[in-house]
């Protein structure tokens, strides 16, 4: 079906204010079913409150959506976030057979899809599509906005 | 203090094993104080029984060492594998800040550390250690077992 690219970035956005709100750097992510549209698995970085180098906002989205649909096969699935994916978290973009990733800001440093690697054309044994920078402006805003109020009670 | 990486990996071979009895490919891994030589984390293949894209030995490892630490942060540690690392894993390697990383056998197709990128040589903000295969063959010889097994049953 058609989908609204916007709509689940904006959702993303969404969840990347809320981890903001909870003094996490914001990133937001959503993974929906291509064929019905529906939002299988939401997910924001966490990594602070629960101490955990991979709770990712993309790590938490795929691990719901693959609890929803009973299986690691992530196939037939779009993931959308407001930035770039680390190493980690294309890695399981690749491990999880998602279709196609939608990334808003660009991440100079960590970011494996184009900016410091482009992980998904190398020769492993899935290669998802990509559209980069959709809605970058107030992705890289809410990061902006959290890291100037960080600077401002230092 | 000094540890003796052979006695480390050998437990990550008895995970893998572990793995390979419940049916899963068989990776074992662990997460090691390099202070204390005490093992903070351990972890197995999960992905089928789990249904989870993530369930991979060393997220788990690595996942049960920050429980146990009460922190991302795992610096002053070193991670056992039986297999080298895919591009998940070794990027959740960078995000916990490792320091060390020792693999017994090869991934000609999916490992992240040597066979198709050499990613901690990339300019992330962490670069980890590298021991490439440290028993390799019985490390080997556990996966080759479990896929013999498979064609046998097929």
């Amino acid at each position: 079906m058609f989908l609204d690219d916007f709509a689940y970035m904006r959702e993303a956005i969404a969840l990347a204010e809320e981890a903001a709100a909870a003094g996490e750097i914001p990133v937001g992510a959503v993974v929906v079913d291509r064929e019905t549209g529906e939002i299988l698995g939401r997910g924001r970085n966490r990594r602070e409150q629960d101490a955990s180098p991979t709770a990712h906002a993309e790590i938490l989205a795929i691990e719901e959506a693959a609890r929803r649909r009973g299986s690691w096969r992530l196939s037939g699935c779009n993931l959308y976030v407001t930035l770039e994916p680390c190493p980690m978290c294309s890695g399981a973009i690749i491990n999880s057979r998602i279709d196609r990733v939608i990334f808003g800001a660009y991440d100079e440093k960590a970011g494996a899809v184009v900016s410091v690697q482009q992980m998904f054309r190398l020769p492993y044994n899935h290669h998802p599509r990509v559209t980069e920078g959709l809605l970058e402006e107030p992705c890289a805003a809410v990061l902006r906005s959290f890291f100037e109020q960080i600077r401002e009670k230092a």
